[in-house]
C-alpha cells in the first residue's frame, strides 16, 4: 500500500478516522432527512442516532445546512463520474446510451436515500448552492443531450427535441426512488435492464 | 338552470361563497406549499397572502393538515376521474394505453403544484391518510397494469412485468413536475404526445 513519506502512521488513523466519522454522519443524516425531510430532523437527531454528543457533531460541519449540501455534492459527484467513465470509452451512440441509462438507473437504486434528498429538498439549500446545483444539473443533462442529438444526425435515435427526450428518460429513472425497493423480487439490475429496454425500444412489440 | 326548489337564493349565494373560498384557500396553499415545502409554510402565510384574517382560515380549515389532505383527495380525484373517462370508452388496449399515458402526463402538467406536493409531501400526513393514500394509488396504478397485462396477453404489448413498465411508464410523465415550464416553447400537450411516443415505440428508430 503505498503510504505518505511525510505522514506519521499515527496522523494517518487520525486523518482517516475523521474521514470515517464524516462519513458516518452524513449517511446517517441521510437515512433521517429521505425517512422523515430535512426540516423534521434535528442536529440532536442526528447525533443521538449515533450515540455522539451534539458537539461531535458541529465539530465536523457547521450546521445542518453543511451536511445537506454535502450529500448533494457527492450525488453529484457519483452522478457525473458514473457518466464520465462511460462516455471515455467510446462506445457507438446506442451503446453508450444504453449503458448510460443503465448506469443512471442503477446510481438511483444504489444511493435511494441520497437521490430522495436530491429530488426534494432543493428548496432548503441556499441561493448560491442552488445556483450551483442547477449549473452541474445542467452540464450532468447535457452530456446525455449530446449523445442523443448526435444519435439522431446519424438517424438512429428518434427526433424528437434532445432535452424532451433526455428529461422523459431521466425522469423514469429518477422516478426509482420513489418506488423501487431492493427487498423486492427483482434486482436493481433486472430493473435497469427492463428500463433500457422500455426506452430504447418502447412497450409497444410491432 | 336546474336549482334545488328547497335552497332559498340567498343559501344558494352563501354556499357557493363558501366553496369559493375554500377553493381559494387550498389553491392559495398548494402554490405556497408547492414553494417552499409544506412545513416551511404557516397558516398566517396562508391568510395573508389571501388578505383574510387566519381566523377566517380556521373557520374553513381545522389546521394546515386538512388543507394537505384536501390537495391530496383532490389529485387523486382528478387523476382517477380522467383514467375513468378514458376506460370506459374501451378502445383496443394500444389505443387506450397512449391516451392514459397522455392524460396522465396533462394531469401532471395542469396542476404542477398539486402534483409536487403530493410527490413531495406524503410524509406530512397522518398514518391514517398513508393508509388511504397507498390504497387509491394502488387502485390507480391497477387500472394501467391491468390495461398493459392484457396488451401482453393479446401480444402487443413487450412481456415486461406489467408493474416495472407502469411505474416506468408514470415515473417518466410524474418527472414532469420537476422541470415542465409552461412558459417554455412547447405546449402541454406537444410534451405529452412525444412522452406517448418516446414510451410506445423507443428512443431507436430501427
Amino acid at each position: 500500500m503505498a503510504k505518505s513519506a511525510k505522514a506519521s502512521p499515527r496522523v494517518d488513523i487520525a486523518t482517516r478516522k475523521q474521514a470515517f466519522v464524516r462519513d458516518e454522519i452524513e449517511s446517517s443524516a441521510a437515512g433521517l432527512f429521505a425517512e422523515r425531510g430535512f426540516r423534521a430532523v434535528t442536529m440532536d437527531d442526528i447525533a443521538d442516532s449515533l450515540g455522539y454528543t451534539k458537539s461531535v457533531l458541529y465539530y465536523y460541519f457547521k450546521n445542518k445546512n453543511e451536511i445537506l449540501w454535502l450529500i448533494f455534492s457527492r450525488s453529484l459527484d457519483i452522478y457525473a463520474s458514473a457518466i464520465d467513465a462511460i462516455l471515455r470509452k467510446g462506445h457507438p451512440h446506442d451503446i453508450a446510451m444504453r449503458e448510460m441509462i443503465r448506469e443512471h438507473a442503477m446510481c438511483v437504486m444504489r444511493n435511494k436515500n441520497y437521490t430522495t434528498i436530491y429530488n426534494r429538498e432543493e428548496s432548503e439549500l441556499t441561493d448560491q448552492q442552488q445556483r450551483l446545483l442547477n449549473k452541474r444539473r445542467r452540464d450532468y443533462d447535457q452530456k446525455f443531450e449530446m449523445v442523443y442529438k448526435s444519435g439522431i444526425e446519424k438517424g438512429m435515435f428518434r427526433d424528437i427535441p434532445p432535452h424532451v427526450a433526455i428529461s422523459g428518460i431521466l425522469g423514469m429513472c429518477n422516478w426509482l426512488h420513489v418506488w423501487y425497493d431492493e427487498r423486492g423480487p427483482l434486482s436493481a439490475e433486472q430493473i435497469a435492464g427492463y428500463y433500457a429496454t422500455l426506452l430504447s425500444s418502447g412497450y409497444m412489440t410491432g
